[in-house]
């Protein structure tokens, strides 16, 4: 279940509260992100490195796994049909899918927070401007520790976390890849509290 | 409810089974979806008639809506969070907006269809094709009639539409908008045949 989980560390990284990073991943290499200090939420999104037209797709994602939480096992599909990241260990089992990343106007129109606020989509788009990336390009991140529970009726319950301090994802690149990760500012979804997320990129030992 | 659904028809066009239609309509204008022959899903998607780097958004439209059913008095929104529909009138009530459009190798990989099958993805970019849209810029769709049954676990199942001929849901513009609908050629959504789509175009009297 955990075949990579002892190989070399090529990078690592800590992303601070609020903040975000952008970062290449080859295809083959194990991508790790922990949970630091525990209930953070981490938005990720990912680009082909061919061509980053070539994006992640929550609905093509969704539509092959036939669920809307995906987890270990489960692979991440990009808006070609191609997967770009495979689940191997997943330590805490409920990640969304679905909301968009947290961004200046959600803040307005969900939490009447008006002054300017740290926000998932600025960050993910700082962290993706050297690859050339722009903002209207960032898809549906994929929300890692994110716990937004549907309900029977359609009805969404934002809740903390289910990720303790150290807890951690980790895939398989399985294309070479631009990721951003932004450690999320937003309030519900991190139970009113921000803390960082830990970055470790392992070498595939079987190159 | 429906305050528009007697106004002047300014645009009829049946939509053919399996094929796609784009066109424009205007900021008030009202667009309604009909089921003709019944059980049969239209995606439809919309980009901004100013700039169609904003497009419709299922991640910022179900973070709004707090569920994953939209239905009449909900909005959906842009990736720049902007309203771009709100839903007037649904005689059904029950619409997706998780799967991406149904594609050729979307067939390959649910089905084991490898030949060429009519499907949206195509559909949707020939329609956009002249108004400059490319086929990597189609957001997920708001699939409208298709029943995906998302279970308190997250397992989805894919039902007949609850859609009888005739049916329909009514749509207010909020901006200038580039539309695209298909008749999906999908098996399971469409409960293995597929129809016609409606659409028709009502001006708005207040203008």
């Amino acid at each position: 279940m955990n075949p990579a989980s002892n190989n070399k560390i090529v990078k690592r990284y800590k992303i601070e509260a609020k903040t975000g990073y952008g970062f290449r991943v080859e295809k083959g290499q194990r991508l790790r992100i922990v949970d630091l200090e525990g209930e953070q939420v981490a938005d990720l999104v990912c680009f082909a490195r061919h061509d980053p037209h070539e994006y992640l797709s929550s609905g093509r994602s969704i539509n092959y796994a036939e669920k809307i939480y995906l987890s270990g096992g489960d692979v991440l599909y990009s808006n070609r049909s191609n997967p770009m990241l495979t689940i191997e260990t997943d330590q805490v089992g409920r990640h969304d899918f679905l909301f968009a990343p947290c961004s200046q106007k959600m803040f307005a129109i969900v939490y009447d927070i008006h002054e300017p606020h740290p926000n998932c989509l600025e960050n993910l788009t700082q962290s993706l401007k050297p690859f050339g990336i722009s903002e209207d390009q960032i898809p549906i991140p994929f929300n890692v520790f994110m716990n937004a529970q549907v309900s029977e009726d359609g009805r969404i319950n934002i809740l903390p976390p289910l990720s303790k301090a150290g807890d951690y994802i980790e895939f398989r690149a399985e294309m070479d890849l631009m990721v951003a990760v932004s450690a999320c500012s937003a309030l519900r979804c991190n139970n009113f509290s921000w803390g960082p997320i830990g970055i470790e990129i392992r070498e595939n030992e079987q190159r």
